[in-house]
């Protein structure tokens, strides 16, 4: 069974998973890419996933069959379990630690994956606007979903495109990891942000939306509900945030004209971005709140588009510090002008 | 000039690099690797590099001309610029910002390249055991002269070996970035480490040794200074971490005995490591304390070497938290009982 453990002088929390090293990319430096004949995740293919937990379809469909638009299955080598997984293949017990010194979680969660179209299309900004709508949406149900189990703490969603990006398999798709904790990196930025709020006396994220647009130099695109940009201390070349202007710390409130917003804001910004650096790898992911938590006054959700232009070596790794060779203000100039052809 | 900015919510600097842009392998995924005719890094060819800032030469050579055996030279993109560079290039003002929301520095520091060996070798561990020993040692001798720069808070000594760890040279070699900050991962590590010596009574890197030679499972290899072993929240396959057994929180007061033993491990380790999977990309860096810190008691330097096994994707940059497929028990094993040809 998966292990969640703490590193004993830092809070990092990694995920032991032994069952991933079968996935068929794993160590992914030593195999080459073959072309693979079928897709497992195009419409008609569905007996060669897991069943589908939930799915977009057409009227007339049946579960596992085609007529689907955009379908959610588990994920075929999971990071973490279910809660009620058979564990008899669980990795053998830990030896006896030192009190406080080593700290152990069962890997119990949730990992699933989110196949974004029927048909075989690679990149997510070639598939319509109505049809990333319903990705952003099956996204708030499955958060939604997720939430109500006492025993998750956080979902991220995420998205990797491109092999130098982690994707395996080539059909545009999103994956879900809920976690029992808060990962690291999001409650490092809840303590930070609750502090900003109280010394500044205004929401952090509402301060760099405001200071943004009178600046300027960094903006990608405005509209009425969204502003995407490249942040100031952007860690990757191109590296684009999208942040509701209306405050909100869970991305499962969004509201539906949101999401109508919103679809169209994604696809312009993945389209200038693969149209302006020739379709790079990136990851994107969604930072939104913890489960349990409240609405939030200091914390709001955010997509984070992240490309892949640049390595991420010992310096990186060791200092948590990124070497970004693209200012985020020439970043932004070239997204902004780089004109796509609008569809819908 | 490069920049180090803050992000205006969590602890997390980055360096804006412009200069970077035009490295051979910027962006490397669109670039094919190319085979070189020459190896600028190989004993003769010391005028394709910037002048040698440091090297341990034979009797009768002179700087910059054949005879060395370690050399130190500045990287030729560096990511980081001398107090003293002309920045009449420098890329432009920023605008001005809401006080306290967004900070920034001069990106000034200290950017070198250790040259591993004069002949064509692109593995460290097929190194003499001599030599790799220089090698540390040459570190040293960087740390201690950096050190006395009152600009310089810290420096960071890394090895990336392999593309897909980010080497863009083949020729054995590792690299120092000498910043004006501490870096925001080893300012974390020391507040957190500083509390477990308070709460707990004892150096928590003393706690962690102590563990690991009773537990045993994790151990690689133990000599009379240094204790290798997976760690226990391992984020990497095979990762391995080499800690002194004396405690010392700078690397630069290490002992002539210690280098001439941690040359001995270090070359066991990454011996192991090849031959146990097969070559694979890794980085290596050195954790030490801040230059301007006298030796402090709740903090101890260490190696990390990081097998670059597996990906980092969207939920490792999303959450700070690594999906490890190989328990570093199992991983531990396997470096323990993987047996080299030890060679002097």
């Amino acid at each position: 069974m998966p292990e969640l453990r703490k590193d004993p002088i830092v809070d990092r929390w990694v995920i032991i998973s032994p069952g991933r090293v079968n996935r068929p990319h794993e160590f992914k430096f030593k195999i080459d890419r073959s072309v693979r004949d079928v897709d497992p995740f195009a419409e008609g293919n569905e007996s060669a996933t897991p069943p589908e937990i939930a799915a977009y379809r057409n009227a007339d469909s049946k579960p596992n069959e085609p007529g689907w638009r955009v379908r959610v299955i588990a994920n075929r080598y999971p990071a973490l379990v279910d809660a009620d997984t058979d564990i008899s293949n669980a990795h053998g017990p830990s030896e006896q630690h030192p009190a406080g010194l080593y700290e152990m979680l069962p890997g119990v969660g949730a990992h699933e994956v989110i196949v974004e179209c029927p048909q075989s299309e690679s990149n997510m900004s070639r598939l319509s606007i109505p049809n990333i709508r319903e990705v952003l949406s099956i996204y708030r149900e499955r958060l939604l979903c997720l939430g109500k189990d006492s025993q998750l703490a956080h979902a991220l969603i995420f998205k990797n495109q491109g092999a130098m990006a982690g994707a395996s398999l080539e059909h545009s798709h999103s994956q879900l990891i809920a976690t029992p904790i808060v990962p690291s990196a999001l409650r490092a930025e809840l303590i930070a942000a609750e502090k900003l709020l109280k010394s500044r006396g205004q929401c952090a994220y509402e301060d760099v939306i405001q200071h943004e647009l009178k600046a300027g130099s960094r903006i990608v695109l405005e509209t009425a509900n969204f502003v995407a940009f490249c942040p100031y201390a952007s860690r990757f070349p191109f590296e684009t945030w999208i942040l509701p202007k209306r405050h909100s710390s869970h991305y499962e409130h969004i509201l539906p004209q949101e999401i109508d917003d919103l679809g169209m804001v994604l696809k312009n910004v993945l389209a200038k971005l693969e149209l302006a650096q020739g379709d790079p790898p990136f990851n994107y992911l969604i930072q939104t709140a913890p489960f349990s938590q409240d609405q939030l006054p200091h914390f709001r959700w955010r997509i984070e588009i992240l490309p892949r232009l640049t390595g991420i070596a010992g310096f990186e790794l060791g200092s948590g510090t990124y070497i970004n060779p693209v200012p985020p203000e020439d970043a932004a100039e070239t997204l902004r002008t780089t004109r796509i052809e609008t569809t819908v």
